[in-house]
C-alpha cells in the first residue's frame, strides 16, 4: 500500500513528517511505500544517507499554512503539499494521505477533491480520549459547528467502524453528550436525536453528562462540533492546569519535593489523558478516502502513528465498512 | 437583613440547612435575621435547645423535589418551602432566599414571581472556577440552552457587576468563549456576539478558547448553558479523573504510595478548583430579587457560605447594580 504523507504540514516540519515516515518504514512489517509531498531539497536534508528506498518524494512549490482559508485552496495553492496529496488519493495514486497542517483546510479540500461517500450528509472529525481503562472516541469535534439529529445519527455510526477496526470493539456503546440524562434534557435538536438514536441504534445507552465522560459506559460520544472541541480543548486546560497546580504545591514545600519525585512516575501516566499526540491523528469519517488529520504538534512518533492507523484502515477497509454501515439505517434520514 | 432559607431543598436537608444557618448566625457580625422554611417538627428537632432568638419557623406543608417540572410548581406546589420562601421575598417580607433544591424549579418560580430586571431579556446562572490565582465565573450554565448575542452582552455585563460586588474585581475583563481566538470563528452567533461585544464593553478581550480558560486574563466568561453546563460539568468529570487515576498510581507500588503521604496535601489543594460547594451558591443574574441556588450536594458549610453571599448581596445592592449596568446598553439591545 502507498501512503503520502504531507511533509510540510505541521509545526515541527518536515523534521517530525520525515522522520516519522523513517520509522514507520523501519518497524512496518507490512509493504508499505511512503510518498513524501513537500519541498525536495529541505526532504533530502533530513533523508541524506539513510534513503529508504520505499520513499518516494514529490516536489512540491508551495504549502498550506494555519492562516489559509480552507474552502480558498484548491484555488489559491493547487501546488501545495496538500492539495497535491488529496489529488494522489483521489487518483488511486495513494490509498491514503496524511497530514499535521491546517485541519480546516484538510477538511475543506478532502471534501471538495474526494467527495463525501454516498449519503453521508456530514462528514465529521473525531477525536480519542484515554478513559481509565479503554480509549473512548468523541466525534464531531470541529467539522460541523451545527448539526441536526440525522449527522449525529451518522457520527455515530462512522465512529463506531472506526472504534471497531482499530481497536477492535465490537458494537461499541453510544452516548449523546447532554445536560441531563433524561429524554427530554436539552434543545429540540438533542430531544429529537435521543429519539433517532433509540430507533435506530441497538447499542444507544442514551444521553451522558460530560461530568461521566470519563467513566460512563459508552464508548462513542456524539456532539455538535461546537460543543466537542470545546470539550476536547478544556479536558487539555483542566488536565494542564491540574499538573501545574500540583507542581505549584509540592514545589512550595521541601518534603513535598521528595513525595513528588516518588510519585513523578504516576504524573507522567496521566499524560495520555490530554496529549492527543500520542495516539496519532483521525481519518475524517464520511469523506471518500483515508484523509487523516494529525494535531499540529505532532513529532515524528505521532506520525509514524499516524501511518500505522493509516495502513490499518486501508487493510480493514474503513471507508467501504463506513458506506455499508450508513446504508444500514438509510430510511431515517430524510 | 432578613434571608429566607429553603430548609427542605438539597441531598442533606434539612440537616445541612438548618445547621448552616445556624453557623452563619454564630459567624455573622451582621444584624441578621433567618427564616427557615419547611417541616417545623424536622427543623425543630435539629434546632432543639440551640435554637437562636434571630431565627424564626415558616412551616410549609409541601417541598420541590428533583422530580417536579419547573413551570408547574406554582400550580402544583403552591404551599411548598421553594415557592413560599420566593414569595415571602417577592412580598419584601425577606431579602434574598436560599435554596439548594431543584435548580430549575427554583430558576422558573423566581422568574415568575419575582419578575426580570427591568430590560434584562434572559436571567443568567453563574458558576464559580478556581483559576490559578483568581476566581472566574462563566455565565450562562444552564438557564439558556440557546442563546442570542445580545444575552451574551447581559450575561458579561450582570456577571461583571455581581463579580465586583462579591469578589472586588474592579472593571473584570470579559471573554467569550469559543473555538478559536479571531473574530470570524464560532456559529454566526459567536461571531456577531463577539462584534457586539467588542462594540459595548471597553474591557472585552475578544474570544477564548476553553483550553485557556483557567489562564486567560479574563474574569467573566459567556457562552450559551449548553457549552457552560456542559464545560462545569467536565471540569468535575477530568479533575475526577485526574485525582482517580494518580491515586489508582500510587497505589500500584509501595514506594508511591510514601510519596503520596508526603503530596496529599497538595492533592487536597486542587479540591476548589472542582469542588462547587465551597463557593456557596450563586444568585440568578437579572431576576428581580435575589433567589441564590446552591448545589444540590450542598454541606452545611455550602449553605452557610450562601448566606454570607446573600448578605453581601443585599448590602451591596446587587438587584439595583445590574439594573444600571443593564440600562447603560439599552441601546446596543434590540
Amino acid at each position: 500500500m502507498i501512503i503520502a504523507v504531507d511533509a510540510m504540514g505541521g509545526d515541527f516540519s518536515p523534521q517530525a513528517t520525515v522522520q516519522g515516515s523513517i520509522d514507520a518504514l523501519k518497524r512496518s512489517n507490512k509493504e508499505l511505500d511512503i510518498i513524501l509531498l513537500g519541498d525536495e531539497k529541505r526532504i533530502n536534508n533530513i533523508l541524506k544517507s539513510e534513503f529508504p528506498k520505499n520513499i518516494k518524494i514529490v516536489h512540491c512549490i508551495d504549502e498550506v499554512t494555519m492562516h489559509d482559508i480552507g474552502s480558498k485552496i484548491l484555488r489559491t495553492k493547487p501546488e501545495s503539499s496538500m492539495v497535491r496529496g488529496i489529488k494522489l488519493l483521489k487518483d488511486d495514486k495513494a490509498d491514503a494521505f496524511i497530514s499535521a497542517g491546517n485541519t480546516g483546510a484538510q477538511l475543506a479540500a478532502s471534501r471538495l477533491i474526494l467527495g463525501k461517500i454516498s449519503h453521508v450528509k456530514r462528514p465529521g472529525l473525531a477525536v480519542y480520549f484515554q478513559a481509565l481503562n479503554e480509549k473512548k472516541i468523541l466525534c464531531d469535534v470541529g467539522a460541523n459547528l451545527e448539526v441536526k439529529p440525522e449527522h449525529l445519527l451518522q457520527f455515530a455510526i462512522m465512529s463506531s467502524v472506526y472504534l471497531y477496526h482499530v481497536e477492535g470493539v465490537k458494537n461499541p456503546k453510544i452516548g449523546l453528550i447532554n445536560i441531563g440524562e433524561e429524554p427530554n434534557k436539552g434543545t429540540e435538536i438533542h430531544q429529537q436525536a435521543y429519539e433517532l438514536l433509540s430507533k435506530e441504534l441497538s447499542n444507544f445507552i442514551g444521553n451522558i453528562e460530560s461530568r461521566n465522560f470519563f467513566d460512563s459506559q459508552a464508548h462513542v460520544l456524539v456532539c455538535d462540533g461546537f460543543v466537542g472541541n470545546t470539550m476536547m480543548k478544556f479536558a487539555e486546560g483542566c488536565f494542564t492546569t491540574f499538573t501545574e497546580m500540583v507542581r505549584n504545591n509540592i514545589m512550595s514545600k521541601a518534603r513535598y519535593k521528595i513525595g513528588a519525585g516518588m510519585i513523578k512516575p504516576a504524573l507522567d501516566a496521566l499524560r495520555p489523558y490530554y496529549d492527543f499526540e500520542e495516539h496519532g491523528g483521525t481519518p475524517f469519517l464520511g469523506v471518500n478516502g483515508i484523509s487523516i488529520s494529525c494535531h499540529g504538534a505532532s513529532t515524528a512518533k505521532a506520525i509514524m502513528n499516524s501511518i500505522f492507523l493509516a495502513e490499518k484502515s486501508i487493510r480493514k477497509n474503513l471507508t467501504n465498512d463506513i458506506s455499508i454501515g450508513i446504508d444500514k439505517h438509510l430510511g431515517a434520514i430524510s
